[in-house]
């Protein structure tokens, strides 16, 4: 018998007939012999909605009272769904994030979770029922304030609990089949990959990948959690994250069989670029820069410096950043000015990354080789570079992005060849 | 510096703009001295959404997780009235039931408080910030499972908190500014009473009056909680319901100034009348069927017991009791027939209800002629007569109930004799 725990997205309750659904099936692995714990999120749009309302009140809301707000919409899912269960008589009792021990720091709006004391839910497994858990919240540990663990904070919840419970399996159920070689809506001859490795997921989902958040991974990996990624529309088996180095002593050709060179391609549209023009070409000058946009709460991703123009002493520095941050890390460099003693100012929101992931990368030589050439042929100019173990990330015209990870998405053979199924279900959110 | 404990019906906060109306009343009350404590409903027809939410799942919801379900209602209503609050530079902070230390038992969907520990809403006040309390909900003492507390819930709440935290006043608002002689709808000449005692109250609340609901008005009476029912839409003074015995000593005369008969006729057209026909007129019988009835759940409100005819030693027993109890008496009577040995039932729905109410009556003779003397004169028959000490009911056909409590209303009068206003606002609920 093994414990599982599941977690479902909104868009597999977004209503009535979906909360039947996902009942349905945990009532099925209940029955197939497996201890079932399930995470839902709230229902569909509630989430939105109920920022939109808290937006009417003010547009300042205090993040003490926007976390108690938004805790309702996964406490109306979350018994919803434990009804459903029963409606199909099998026992189900739904229990808060507070009440299953999902115990954070006090950080309102992106708490982290700092420890998970499930005994309710152990309580509840021991006495054959499902328990029904609300992702998203925790409380905090000395003031028991209700907290919101932010964006992908139920998938986070689900690897919390499956570590703490020991579970076999993390199975996590959205509108996808599973981790593809890329974007399916891009790419539509891209392949569902049975399996990938923890730091493969990361590098997918830190450059663009949307079908895990990085901080579930990441968590996934500390605690050897399986997680499997599948969709809650349909039966296929999806793909499992995990670790799977070979064993010692394994044959190297069948390793090499085993794990192929590329896991996948991923792709980012919403980063923007900054040049800093005109820099002193003295050290010191680059760590002033990024200190100076670092204070201003920008996450700072690729960086390129030019080479100087000997005749002048001066250089420019390029980085990238979310474009969300680019305001801050625009007016922080403006200010500092004088201090940096730059000459100019340039914002481009019209980059893409496009990033190549695949552990095997680490043992094959000319694979950035490849990668520029495919590129090259597609008539696609590549900005900037960075690379990891693991990863080549190159910026190229937003414009261009789509084609770039076609284009390297065949030269790295990881286009379809049969009629395999891509299924997508549900709402396609 | 008063300690003042307001509660907002979901009437009051339907929607953003009533929500930013009542806060704006609530940092009123704060800025003007006070210590403000706040119970708040769920707004507008947020609860029945939730139940039609519940009922296309399943029929018949596990009570606990539908206490859950119900009580994310009054977590947005409350959340969103601290953002409105702080919004107005007033420091708001808000707590649920279990936050609040609303103690229950473990009836999920009509919980009753067994104790109040309010030491973070105490902490709150001290620190100088306005507490928003969810109404209608708790938590049980061993268990910690959410509760609700059935209908009235909220004001039950807003009286248990004013009497665990000792408060100067409990201020409860709706649509309605106060407590009226009748119901204005059936009776446009009514008037809103200044003051009323608890005993009246209570006798109004178990007669049909709708304003308050009758447990909340025991809690109120026991623990000696001023309550002050008016209006979220006006400034006028609503109905202050409270002990005002004369004192000791105080002028007979003065005391009958003060203290009116009549304070109201109350009407209820929700009940209904079962008569057992041809029943044996031995000891016992009664007795039998009142057993089976209780034994069914149903509540007996009023019992008429015909003589009995000589001739064949049988007789005929009317009660009342809630329409909605009807089937379960009618079914549980059929099926005791032949123990109890009567020859049918007769089920009426179309009956009504008035009450005459007065803590006055009891030094009053002549009380009960003169409503007759009314009644009769407005052709209206009588089927059915109970009192208490401060009250007379009298059950006539349900389509002379309307001008039967205007009749009455005018016999004692109670009829407005100048242009008052009665105002009300809102949404009519």
């Amino acid at each position: 018998m093994a414990l599982i725990v599941q977690k479902y997205g909104g868009s597999s309750v977004a209503d009535a007939t979906g909360v039947k659904r996902v009942a349905k099936r945990i009532a099925e692995s209940k029955r197939a012999g497996n201890d079932v714990v399930v995470v839902v999120s709230a229902m569909g749009d509630t989430t939105d909605e109920l920022i939109d309302l808290a937006n009417e009140i003010t547009p300042l809301p205090p993040s003490r009272e926007m976390d108690i707000l938004l805790t309702a919409g996964e406490r109306i899912s979350m018994s919803l769904l434990a009804m459903a269960i029963a409606n199909l008589g099998v026992e189900a009792r739904s229990f808060t994030g507070q009440q299953a021990g999902v115990i954070t720091d006090d950080v309102h709006g992106k708490a982290r979770i700092i420890d998970v004391t499930p005994s309710r839910i152990q309580a509840a497994v021991d006495d054959g029922a499902v328990a029904i858990v609300a992702g998203f919240q925790g409380v905090t540990q000395h003031t028991n304030d209700v907290t919101t663990l932010g964006r992908g904070g139920s998938d986070t919840t689900a690897v919390a609990l499956a570590a703490a419970l020991n579970a076999d399996v993390c199975e996590i159920y959205s509108d996808v089949d599973g981790v593809f070689t890329a974007d399916p809506r891009i790419v539509p001859t891209a392949r569902k990959l049975d399996r990938i490795n923890y730091d493969e997921m990361l590098e997918m989902a830190a450059s663009g990948a949307k079908v895990l958040v990085l901080r579930c991974v990441e968590y996934a990996r500390r605690y050897n959690v399986p997680i499997h990624v599948r969709s809650s529309f349909s039966a296929h088996p999806g793909t499992m994250v995990m670790n799977y180095e070979p064993a010692e002593g394994a044959d190297e050709g069948a390793d090499v069989m085993e794990q192929p060179i590329i896991a996948g391609v991923a792709h980012d549209s919403s980063e923007a670029k900054i040049t800093v023009v005109g820099v002193p070409d003295v050290p010191g000058t680059a760590a002033h820069i990024f200190e100076v946009v670092a204070g201003s709460g920008a996450n700072i991703d690729m960086i390129v410096q030019n080479v100087s123009a000997a005749a002048t002493g001066l250089t420019d520095i390029s980085f990238t950043l979310p474009a969300t941050d680019g305001t801050v890390a625009m007016t922080a460099l403006s200010e500092n000015q004088g201090d940096i003693g730059f000459e100019s100012l340039q914002y481009d929101d019209t980059i893409g990354k496009l990033s190549l992931i695949g552990a095997g990368m680490k043992s094959h030589p000319g694979v950035s080789a490849r990668l520029f050439a495919a590129l090259s042929a597609a008539g696609i100019n590549i900005e900037m570079i960075s690379t990891s173990e693991i990863r080549i990330s190159v910026v190229t015209r937003s414009d261009q992005l789509a084609d770039a990870v076609r284009a390297v998405h065949t030269a790295f053979d990881l286009d379809s060849t049969e009629d395999e199924a891509v299924v997508y279900g549900g709402t396609g959110r």
